[in-house]
């Protein structure tokens, strides 16, 4: 397979996909979402399953065929009954309409009835394409997690580097996000880094994985920044993953390269038995239809 | 005085003050400082004097007639002379050079012998040019503060609302950044940002501040995201200042608005009786030469 290296590969990759990728929406009452599954069901062969709380749905998306609409008495009831679409194996891939994320991960991670591998760690994953940068970054935690410990950071970075994989980079290179490249144990995250580093080198996390931190975004995906300041860490400007030791940290790449930088971004959550499609409520109808493709791909 | 919107008003307001401004200059071994050093001295009226750990100086830089040179025996000395400058009076600025950023800074700090102001807050200012935003972002603290606390998230919000009044900003504008809009007594920074909106409002941070959050960045400095998600704070999308919960959220903002964004940087320290200009060594000699000229205009 050759490498995905932007948005465009990806949608194409989604778009050419034989088998027909059968996704439940739940509550699709905003105009982003309609104009996405409108996108997905001109250009690709997904199905939808659409769970609504009453609300009508556009005469331009019920037109078609590959289509199927239930009713719910409310949010939290099509949410549940989203989720147990995709245990009954009707549905591959679960993604938010117009309903609060809370909400809808509260259906997902009920213990007896959600989505939550055992042993899991329900985590944020982010594709993202930016124009200063020459290949897809993939990088957590957005959206979940606001402290994550050493188990955690090791499922963003498993998670992460298996996006990779499916995207074809034969050699994830993983940067452990710090304000700087010093290990110092007031910050225990630089602790963690360095236990996982030691973790990569031994195979943990799979062949060829690449691990060097901590070290800053600039080191991570400016070659030049690293070799001003002298280290010599083999992630430095190549970065494929991101790990961010807080969720104000993750939170502010993404807003900043999105709002600043230019990116686009496509977003999916990890940790779950299928793949589970949460946009934020300002995402474009763009953004949520590569957060759709990034979730079919990954199947 | 007109507003200062760019960093090419900025420039020009340096280049034109009357007054001769005196920086003392620790160490100028690396390159992009004696390039500073050699375009504000043909472009502005500013007078140097460097202190060296004994190595020559290029001859370009020792030509002129503004550039005075001591001898010391290593850095830390050279750091000790410099703050001893400018506490004598002899100097109006101090800069940094080819010099670690803490061997500086504890000179500084000394509390018999640096710079300190009783009962002052040593933090990081930065002044950010960014091409997707109308005007200049000041931001803190993205070098010196790990976790700031209530009384250091008061003083960085108070040294910036100054840069904002000497740039000549009418409304300062200060978002409180978090990764979402919601108060929350498990994140201790969202319940200080409360007290800091109630003391705004009472006029604390002085007449016609206008202080928003929490909010996250792309609210912040984005008027679409705030109406999208019902966030009605009149900060929205008009931020000048931004005030960052923790070290790494404000690395990661500066690192990322640099790299990606395309954004030019000028930096300093609040807090202390002289400004001083610690720059990055990975900062261009442009980047060196806009904290320069910021510091001499916060005289």
């Amino acid at each position: 397979m050759e490498t995905i290296t932007d948005f465009k590969d990806l949608t194409s990759r989604f778009c050419a996909l034989e088998r027909a990728c059968r996704v439940v929406v739940v509550c699709p009452d905003d105009e982003p979402t309609v104009e996405c599954m409108l996108t997905a069901l001109s250009r690709s062969k997904v199905q939808f399953i659409v769970v609504t709380k009453g609300n009508p749905l556009p005469s331009a998306l019920t037109a078609g065929e590959r289509l199927r609409v239930e009713e719910c008495a409310d949010t939290d009831s099509a949410a549940a009954r989203a989720v147990a679409l995709v245990r009954d194996g009707e549905a591959d891939v679960l993604m938010k309409g117009d309903i609060n994320t809370d909400n809808l991960l509260r259906a997902v991670l009920d213990k007896e009835r959600g989505l939550l591998v055992a042993g899991g760690v329900l985590t944020h994953i982010t594709l993202a394409e930016a124009p200063a940068y020459s290949k897809l970054l993939v990088f957590s935690d957005a959206a979940v997690i606001p402290r994550p410990n050493l188990e955690q950071l090791r499922a963003m970075a498993r998670y992460d580097i298996e996006v990779c994989r499916r995207l074809g980079v034969a050699s994830p290179h993983v940067a452990l996000i710090h304000f700087t490249e010093k290990t110092n144990p007031k910050f225990p995250h630089t602790m963690d880094y360095m236990t996982m580093i030691d973790e990569a080198k031994a195979g943990a996390f799979g062949p060829d994985v690449v691990m060097g931190g901590p070290m800053d975004v600039k080191t991570a995906c400016d070659p030049h920044s690293g070799a001003i300041k002298g280290i010599n860490s083999p992630v430095c400007g190549k970065a494929d993953v991101l790990i961010f030791p807080n969720l104000e940290a993750a939170n502010t790449f993404y807003k900043t390269l999105s709002l600043f930088g230019g990116a686009k971004m496509a977003a999916m959550i990890g940790g779950t038995t299928a793949p589970v499609v949460v946009p934020s409520r300002a995402d474009s109808a763009e953004s949520k239809f590569l957060s759709l493709a990034l979730a079919c791909l990954n199947l």
